[in-house]
This record gives C-alpha cells, sequence and structure tokens, in this order.
C-alpha cells in the first residue's frame, strides 16, 4: 500500500513533469521568449500559482529542462569522444559524421537550444558550444593550433545539426558524409598551414 | 516654404524610421518574441494605436527591417561574389574571408537576423542562407556537387558570423583567416572524395 506522503511526492514528481513537457512543445513550437508562464497553466488546464510553485519564472523551467537534456546529451557524446589517453592528436574518419549523429540523436535537445533569441538565450547555446570545445580540445590538442580552429567546428556542427532537424532532412546521413570530409579537409588545411605568431616582432 | 502636406510626409517617414529603429533596439536585445507593440510604443513615449498606424503587428515591423537590412547586405555580398562570367569553378584564396568580412561589417543586420528563436524566424533566417547558397552555387558551378556541399559553407558563415559580431571578438580578422583556410581545406577534400551516386544501380 502507498502511503499517502509517498502518493504526494509522486503525484509533484509527475506535475513538474508534465509541466516540464508542455514548456518544451511550446518554447520550440513559438519560440522561448514568446511563452508565458499563463501559457503553460492554460495548456494544462491548471491555475498560474500551480504552476509558480514549481519554477520561479520560465527562465527556470529553461534551466530545470537544458539541464536535463543537455545531461543526457552529453552521455552520449562521451561514448563518441575517445578517452583521454589517445595517443592520437587528430580524430579518425567518420569522429565528425559521429558526433554529428549523436546531435540528430537527440532532436529535442536541439530545438531547444535553439528556440530563443535573447542574448542570455544565446549565452546559454554558447556554453554548450564552448564546453564541446573544451573537451574536443583536451582529446585533440594537436587540432586547437590556429585561432578560433575549434570554435569553427563546434559552430558548424551546431548550427548544422540544428538545421538537419528543423527541416526534418530525410537524407541527413549524406549530410553527415559531407561534413566529416569537409571537416576533415578543413582541420588538414589549418594543420599545414603556418602557424600564426602569437609574439609581436619589434 | 514647405508645404503642410509635404511635411506631413515627411513626418511620418521620420516617425516610421524611429520605431524601426527601436524596434531593432528591442529585438536585439530581448529577443524577437518578446517584444510587444506596447512596448515600442512606450519606448517611443507614443499610443499603441500610433505604432500601429504604421505596422499591423511585430511580424510585419521585422518584415520592413529586414527588407532594409538585407537589401543593403546584398549590395555589399554582391560587391564580392564574382561576375556569373568567371570561368573558374574555385574561389580564389580569401574568397571566403571577404564574404565573412563584409557579414561582419553589418551588425546590426547579423543580431537581427539572429534575434528570434520561432519557426516562423529560423524560417526567415534560412530564406537568406539559402539564397546566399543558391548565388554561390551560380558562381562556382563545380563547387556544389557533394550533398549539402554547400548548406555546409553557408550555414558556417553565418552561425560564425553571428558568434563573432555577439561576442564582440576584438581579433575577427583571425576567425576570417582560420575560416578562410578551413573552407578552402573542407571543399578541396569534397572535391578529391568520390562523388555519390545519384542513381542506384539493379
Amino acid at each position: 500500500m502507498v502511503a499517502p506522503q509517498h502518493s504526494k511526492r509522486l503525484a509533484a514528481a509527475a506535475r513538474r513533469r508534465q509541466i516540464l513537457g508542455v514548456a518544451a512543445d511550446l518554447f520550440t513550437a513559438q519560440g522561448f521568449e514568446a511563452v508565458s508562464m499563463a501559457d503553460i497553466a492554460r495548456v494544462l488546464g491548471i491555475s498560474r500559482p500551480a504552476v509558480y510553485s514549481y519554477f520561479a519564472c520560465t527562465e527556470a523551467v529553461l534551466g530545470a529542462l537544458l539541464e536535463e537534456h543537455l545531461g543526457l546529451l552529453w552521455q552520449h557524446l562521451e561514448a563518441v569522444i575517445p578517452a583521454r589517453s589517445s595517443a592520437d592528436t587528430r580524430p579518425a574518419p567518420g569522429f565528425y559524421a559521429r558526433l554529428f549523429t549523436v546531435l540528430l540523436g537527440q532532436p529535442g535537445t536541439l530545438l531547444l537550444l535553439y528556440s530563443g533569441g535573447g542574448p542570455v538565450f544565446q549565452a546559454r547555446r554558447n556554453a554548450f558550444l564552448t564546453e564541446l570545445e573544451r573537451r574536443l580540445d583536451l582529446q585533440f590538442p594537436g587540432a586547437g593550433r590556429r585561432p578560433y580552429q575549434m570554435s569553427v567546428v563546434t559552430q558548424l556542427l551546431g548550427s548544422l545539426a540544428f538545421f538537419a532537424v528543423q527541416q526534418r532532412l530525410p537524407d541527413a546521413h549524406l549530410l553527415a558524409e559531407t561534413l566529416d570530409l569537409f571537416t576533415r579537409g578543413g582541420m588538414a588545411e589549418l594543420a599545414r598551414a603556418e602557424p600564426v605568431l602569437k609574439v609581436s616582432v619589434t
């Protein structure tokens, strides 16, 4: 038999989950900034105060959603990014296609990550891409030699993955192949180019 | 002496310009979907009906802003994209850096183009990138051979230019160089790779 206290907690957890689900749908359908706490309450058929008892504002709802979604995404990404002990300084063929495919495997997360337009929202997206950049740099230390080299790769991955998900490309595997060849060619060209001098010569 | 009718038209044109200026600032500061017609009226210190007498909704304001901004951006881009008669099928060194620098030269346009998160807004941004893709394809017909090859280039250009403007990178010229080398290397690799078969063999 379930104790009343326990079933209350269950009900609260289920309600919180409902709020997050509805909010994610609204954010991606209308753009994050277009959605109010009242909109979320209306879709769920509950009062506004009921929604406020779970979250202080839509930014807090977004924070909880992104924490959950990105936590899962990192688990999948970590399975693809090799362990730190790797002696290679250059990713194996197909590496960028695999990274891209992992991103495509979490369409809801991508739609959420690109659903807002305000600067605070942009900062959240950049935080994710910067973390991806940091982890790729750690794995392939030789690869980040040129200024912004890894920013180029992560911005390309992020924007193309969003593009593929948003456009529902039926042949995204072809885009993955093109992206992989393109990125490997680009990285090889940067490795061949003269390094940029970091000190000024007087 | 200025006729009353003429000065009225002048005043109307000036007011319209004020509305567009304030709206552009609000859209990029808060995210497009966060801004209402009432917000625009409030900042200008005029009534809501006064704003509505110029535009039916914020989408109409955005439409007018983008038409103006993108018209100017295309003029600058056309100066960089070579004439159609060009016999080269591959862009000259520095071409992508120049394209990128033109984009960076219009920071307000980029901030506007990335200020919204809703699907309608995303569609507008994609329309711009698709048109850029089409024009690049026209100039360098051999370059678009691989599926999504030019989408990779335009998504990379767009997202990196927005990144540089939004982060106010002080050394964006280094990013331009990296981007140019990277893109040329990527395109060369795609040209070397086996073409994808477009017909199925039975």
